[in-house]
């Protein structure tokens, strides 16, 4: 094992700035070595925060940095393709929130960069995969114990867009993405249709905006996925999935987790039990970030490379742009990925 | 009220019988007075087991007899037109097991001679929906707490079949029309279209039969419905709903409820936790059933009608005749109901 | 089987006019043929809202009735044993609402009328024991796949009692009987010690009354049973039992069951999920009820008894008698049962 | 922030070897130092796998190495007396496995030994209150919105002990301990009665020894805490608490959390849902224990201490010790804690 991975962060908005708090706290064998932000006052109080950390303008300049080790993007989609080639040129490892890229065509530049450059850099950050609860179900799945999978039934559930730009396609975007993801992953296949339908929306959307959403998924082995994106449930943030089989089921995501109480009434009436639902993604999945980092972190360290690659990246970005078509007419769109 | 209600039960396979006993032993008000069922044999032998009940071979016999108050038919689907209408001729309530009729226009026949008497008759036995965990849920959707209900997320499995005659529209035809009608009182509206996928079938299902099933309905306000419908699932009979609205969610029908265990591996190891899943609907819904004949006995001696009407019967032939289409093509297929 | 059973009921407040409905309307093989209270205003008018009702000032003048084949005793426990005697006397089987009697003394008595009568004619109304959760963890008990049962966990909440008059010892008396009746009933042996503490009140109790309380029994094989006992919890009616066995445990009575639903939050964060809780026994155990009264009527005309005997009326009775003892001192108290 | 804490793990045994690879490879702001084990050859195993590690032969030469910043105790609990005492007098910090030292006098010593050197140096390893269900649950206490806690009811079971050498004591010593600690830290008050009763012992335990067992605290203010240990109960490592307020109870532990599963009878029956229980406190606390260590390395680095104090390791000595004299008579025994 290789001393200290020193990390530079490009990009310290809210996941970025998330991200360097944990390398510089509950990572192992890491250290958070550099920040960079074209908001340079913003990286700098971060850095102030953290102590002990170089501040960058240009993230170029960071992933040029001599004392940069390994970098984690968490900047923009727009400006993933030039700042990945950059670490691939240097041949960085890099762990690149999602997308990958914006389309498909910036992905398979990425991907033939780091293909030309002998040896894999890329981890996609779809973190779902180190979820303790995901893993269990990739686990029963590949254990075949309950036969061929069938069918998944995923649901995905925010409480509320408040941004006024918010526009139909960017549920397909930026949340079934990861169910584009998971499927691909649980199932260990590619999608080779998508299907998305628009329901009559919640009083909750803005105007004009399809929310909720239902998409189906056809499997190249014939398995169907069925998907809910609700970003507006006002419910909060719920991520389930069924996983159907040919000799059983399994579910994980249930809000039924952890502590449950019972309640009274203030009015005197009878109570009720239950429990909190988280209310986002950082949340529920702070220990699925965690443990992504520190396993980014100690396949960097052996010299390894795990995780979601950038043949995932590029593969969400094909299915999630046919899907933003089926979005319109509703019909099924068919999925061509290059030969990978 | 009117004094005891004589009823007369035509058909005494598994569902016959099973309601010939309730009305003997669990229903107050009601009489059994005879059984009619082309096996005499078995009529006598079930007429003889329960005592005081009149047997006759031919089921019209049985509605024209002077001790029959009304009459609960258990007889297969395809002779429940001629037997319809006979009730219907001699002015006697009757509850009619599903299906009404085999196709839309013998159903839409039956509707007419009802609506030519002046008074509505016919019950149909969609019995869930006197299921107390369905009439909940349908109380909570009525209550508006959760605003619109956007979308019903309907799971039916049974645990296999061994028909070896059995067919893929089978399913849409007994099984699927238990979502459709569901759906439509869930809901309170019509089906607009529906649309049947056939995913790779598990390895439990005959040759050529597709098991499980997808289908998606969408409902005249844009409201859409997915269902999966598994008839070789290997677990037991799971039948269950979330409905999605605008400011919450409902679930009926989760495995958890009743008793819950924990028990030892036989093996040494950690042991789990859990409890047993329904063998079949006759389980399941038992308590469905009861309430079911329980008010359509009380209604009956009231001189009312309540529960799934004729239109309600005639309905859910039209769409699974629509499913059935689609399940050929896998496209979306629109439902045409004449004007109710 | 004989005719229709006509039942005549005894005290026509809460408990007893739901009875008498129950017999009007859910119960097979019965009909309501008199009622009887010292309030005859109260018992007037129910026998008008039911039709077809005889109505009796003095419950002895209803017992000695020629058209009452049975009694229904929901009378106060203080003349049980005067109008128990009395359908003893007379041959009439009765369902007698708990306590059987007041004291051990009296049910003593009744037990000897019985013995002398040559028939056994008392069922007590313990009805948790007909309850579907009840009788299914029975079942599991009985089965054998847990090994020996070591430990009962017994949970018995109320929503609150407004009753000014309440003191410590009714709960003992009045809601511990029931936890004393299942102890007895799901292990098949009787309770030789009962010790019951009072932790430090809640602020909803009366002034000077212990609530919630502790009790714990210790049965003759040297099984344990703990018990809360909390008649003001704010919460809702809330009955449980876990029983654990030498093999695995099995818990009843979660709120889990029925309806599911997540809710948003009327302030704009993440909502919960969970449901209601049962506000009373009389929801909670609706069926229980029901299944109770069935159960007595077809015995009835069968000629034969089912349920909890006199024998076990009297039991409770003396082990409560030693709990308000124990729940002076805290103390452990021996239970002298007489030689059965 | 101090540089890396350079930590020495005494013991390296089955929770020693744990706690070294957790250090080695989970925790942040820490390195691996040093180990010690009287059983060297297992120590240099240990060491050799890890890497950089300094193997000790003798504990108090660890101690006393000048690249030790601060110790892990994970040695028998017979030594910790001298161990703790030479970790005092260096100054250094120290995470001290339970129990702190076997009886209270030798506790005390250690606590005057801390008092005497100015400053607190020993935090005690229950690892529960790092565990996210119950600092979850501590927060709901605390938040008041239960009013007041009244009642706790702790359960704690094991899935076998195979140690031919276990007795009675040890299930008080051992697995009752971390209830003790647990309702003194929920409840925020000290216990002030303890009473163990032995109900007749499966037949999984060994000849003579009194498994399961209940106990039962009274705590200062009154409130009642209720207690299962189970150290045979075949079913695995279950934990759970449910406390009870004034206005509502909490649960935590409850075995649904995790992945759901349905599966089929492998005779062609029904099958069932549910889900594995844990098979030990390894993985049912491997987050507590991450937590936990982080908290203690964070603590430390910053100069400051966290978590359970001498005092608790003391207060749960002195509460044992009466736990095991009540185990013999079955009554409850008075709890002498000196002066705080």
């Amino acid at each position: 094992m290789s001393p200290t991975l020193r990390v530079g962060v490009v990009g310290v908005g809210l996941m970025g700035a998330d991200h360097a708090h944990r390398l510089a706290a509950r990572i192992a064998g890491a250290s958070l070595a550099a920040v960079a932000d074209p908001d340079v006052e913003r990286a700098a109080d971060l850095a102030e925060e953290l102590g002990g950390v170089t501040v960058h303008a240009d993230p170029l300049d960071l992933v040029a940095a001599d004392d940069v080790d390994a970098v984690l993007l968490a900047s923009p989609g727009a400006v993933h393709e030039e700042q990945l080639l950059a670490c691939i040129g240097r041949g960085l490892p890099v762990l690149c929130e999602k997308p990958l890229t914006m389309d498909s065509a910036s992905s398979l530049r990425v991907i033939e960069a780091e293909r030309a450059g002998g040896r894999p850099l890329v981890q996609v950050g779809f973190m779902r995969r180190f979820d303790p609860e995901y893993a269990h179900l990739k686990a029963v799945l590949d254990s075949g114990r309950m036969g061929r999978t069938l069918l998944l039934h995923q649901t995905h559930r925010n409480l509320s867009v408040p941004n006024p730009a918010f526009r139909s396609e960017m549920i397909v975007r930026d949340s079934l993405v990861h169910e584009v993801d998971c499927a691909r992953w649980l199932l260990g296949e590619e999608i080779v249709s998508i299907q998305v339908l628009g329901p009559r929306p919640t009083r909750h959307a803005l105007a004009g905006v399809l929310d909720p959403q239902v998409a189906i998924f056809q499997m190249a082995s014939g398995a169907v996925v069925t998907n809910e994106v609700f970003v507006n449930s006002r419910t909060g943030y719920e991520v389930r999935v069924e996983a159907v089989g040919e000799d059983g089921s399994a579910v994980i995501g249930r809000p039924s987790s952890g502590v449950y109480t019972t309640s009274s009434d203030p009015d005197g009436g009878a109570g009720a039990w239950g429990g909190p639902i988280d209310p986002d993604y950082r949340v529920r999945f702070e220990r699925a970030y965690d443990l992504e980092v520190q396993a980014w972190v100690d396949a960097c360290r052996r010299g390894e490379r795990v995780g979601p690659t950038s043949w995932d990246g590029y593969a969400s970005t094909v299915v999630c742009t046919a899907g933003m078509e089926s979005l319109t007419s509703g019909r099924a769109v068919d999925v061509d990925l290059v030969a990978g």
